[in-house]
């Protein structure tokens, strides 16, 4: 019998493995148009509900990367490495890091996308800066990344088409939470991108999309035995996200607050994930000679920032967008902010205009929120805690909504036990 | 937030019970092409591998009646008994089993399906027969009803409309076995179709739809109480299919047998199954003062066969097609038939023209599988085992393959045990 997509179907409905044969069959055929959105849809909530093995996670991932062109960065003078975020409210470290590591001598290729949702989009905050796009052909980031050791660009249409048709489907479907097709979804993008080494900073907490660290876990495994698979040498940091990264959320809010990590400064848990994923890319790419905290301090991190987005058309010194209006929260009472809650303050940014809810439209450079007390900080009664930066102001009820049961304040003196922003890492031999 | 596809699909998928909303809505909204058959097919997967309970079966069931119109035979002189067959191999029960009851007194509104697959359809046997006509107007389906008691004729499209569409979606993204999608398919039908009571025979073994006599029972308990929940009388009998019914499968052929029947002939286990069901109808529509096997006897039977099938333009005395070629199967050994596959019998009729792989087909009213040995029965070597018949003599090797394997004989004095025909009785208070 020939192969047909109600058998493959059928196999993961009923616990099966899927052979090699199935999976590069249905990839291309989906690709193709072949199989249709609704029997793949049904194969999804399969593999999420049934699970699918190491093996099959691997065939899957080649038979994504198959579907596209792969890139090749063994022409450039250096070593190569990428970071892939899973996501989280406040996560601007791809623009402070890419810069850093250059700076350091191993090039980063960093292919990104935008945001959607409550979690924001790398090129979404760049293009806060005026003058800077996104759009770079092939040889333009080639010559980018040459010349200044760092690209931040949009990812090209070439690469794993299949996943970007598998990840609209999953994603009005239900089928986005499945382990081995977030996994194979990134993975192929990844290894088919051509880079030598790779970390993952993969989430965890409300604002994150595991919410669980189980899930968390597993996820990073599954994504590390596939780079090393594919002979990428990836590591994972799993990373806490359950209050936001830093003191912005939003576009340009974020700008600013990277350009302080930069300098030299910015808030503390932003430039300790900064430093620890840029020693996890160096030490993946081979480079341990180099302390990333260094090139913070002598500017040379600043130097790379400033070419990267120069060679993009972007103006370094140009002032940043801001929101034609402000909404002050305020602390109703004294005490210890136990909590500030990822989740809340990535909607209500989202909500202001600093994310999108379809593809189609467009951001707020300006809007977002700013953060004027960390879980562990002592507050008083009436002081600000959070300012809400949007063009639009009928939009400030619905972004307080979201707020609404997002922090609690202790009485001064209880006990706060800070969560540590790097929980684990998932190395090659975990 | 407003009801959405997604939060219903994660509902199922995240093993949650629907609310009455959802179902409504989904349903609803699927009919009307608000819910896309993608995200459709991921609720089916979910539903299939997730379950429902009886609470999710019910409503689920009441949408799809609500998806369309309902018919009412309260109007009529007689109480209605309506019988539904999960499907098998020979099995042309309905044929004499509606005339039959209908000369006991009981009016029986069959509204049948035709066959795709290795199972005939009623329709497509009936048309067999000269100048027969499945479609009628609800008008002249109530006036045959009225005047002779029984009717076999297409459902239209107005009952359960939702059903429809979601069957050709399950058909195609292998969520067709879903017991609680199975259930509300056939019970939203049978109780739009406004019948007072209803017997369902629910086939198990190889040439049914459900393998496993724990999967029949668990579909014959779901539709009885979906039945009696809806206030429809329902009974079911789990039915042997593990060998075909009678001694025919073909259209034309299981016409021929189901005349024998009404003429106080016919094969034993068609007998005693014919019987069995409509006991169950008499009783379920209150007549417990009529035997059916006197109606076989003394000709009521077949005199109300005669006058349902003139009703709709057949010529019960037009001699019945019949196929071109003719191909014999014999016994290589001597000995006893112990075993004789419905589904490799089911296959080699529906390959040599009997049934249709695709909606669109015609299928050949003379072609199918007359056999001359059951299972039980001593053969002798050479002596022949099935007749097979086709208009197209290419088809019979393809038909031969089908039965590679579907037979045992034994030697001669090797004890069998046969199976009854009847295997349980699913009642109300099950």
């Amino acid at each position: 019998m020939s192969m047909d997509a109600i058998s493959v179907i059928r196999t993961k409905r009923d616990r099966g493995e899927l052979t090699d044969r199935q999976i590069d069959w249905v990839v291309d055929a989906y690709t193709r148009g072949e199989v249709a959105d609704e029997q793949m849809s049904a194969l999804a909530m399969a593999i999420l509900l049934n699970g699918m093995t190491a093996a099959e996670i691997n065939r899957w991932t080649d038979a994504m990367i198959a579907s596209g062109e792969r890139m090749d960065f063994s022409g450039l003078s250096r070593p190569t490495a990428d970071k892939h975020s899973t996501g989280g409210v406040g996560d601007k470290i791809t623009l402070p890091l890419a810069p850093l590591v250059a700076a350091c001598g191993v090039a980063v290729p960093q292919l990104s996308g935008r945001g959607l949702g409550h979690t924001g989009g790398t090129l979404d905050k760049l293009e806060a800066i005026p003058g800077w796009r996104a759009l770079l052909s092939n040889d333009e980031m080639l010559a980018v990344l040459e010349d200044v050791g760092a690209v931040i660009c949009a990812a090209g249409d070439g690469l794993a088409p299949a996943d970007k048709k598998l990840y609209a489907l999953r994603d009005v479907t239900g089928t986005v939470e499945a382990i081995p097709l977030i996994a194979s979804s990134i993975m192929s993008k990844k290894i088919a991108e051509g880079t030598g080494a790779l970390v993952l900073d993969v989430k965890v907490g409300t604002g994150a999309f595991m919410k669980d660290l189980a899930d968390a876990r597993e996820l990073a495994r599954t994504m590390v035995r596939l780079g090393v698979d594919h002979g990428v040498r990836t590591v994972a940091l799993l990373t806490d996200m359950s209050t936001p990264l830093g003191l912005t959320a939003g576009n340009a809010l974020e700008v600013r607050e990277s350009v302080e990590v930069l300098a030299g400064g910015g808030p503390a848990d932003v430039v300790e994930l900064t430093l620890a994923l840029a020693r996890e890319m160096l030490a993946a790419a081979g480079v341990t000679d180099k302390d990333p905290a260094d090139a913070l301090k002598n500017g040379a991190a600043m130097d790379a920032w400033r070419r990267m987005i120069a060679a993009q058309g972007g103006d370094p010194d140009a002032p940043l967008p801001t929101a034609r209006e402000t909404h002050v929260v305020t602390a109703a009472e004294s005490g210890v902010l136990t909590r500030l809650d990822a989740y809340g303050v990535g909607v209500a940014a989202w909500r202001l205009g600093a994310g999108r809810a379809r593809k189609e439209e467009a951001v707020q450079a300006g809007a977002g929120v700013e953060i004027h007390a960390k879980p562990g900080d002592r507050v008083t009664a009436g002081q600000p805690l959070l300012t809400l930066h949007t063009d639009t102001p009928e939009r400030f009820d619905y972004a307080l909504e979201a707020l609404a049961g997002s922090h609690d304040i202790a009485a001064a003196g209880t006990a706060f036990a800070p969560t540590p922003i790097v929980i684990d890492r998932i190395g090659p031999t975990a």
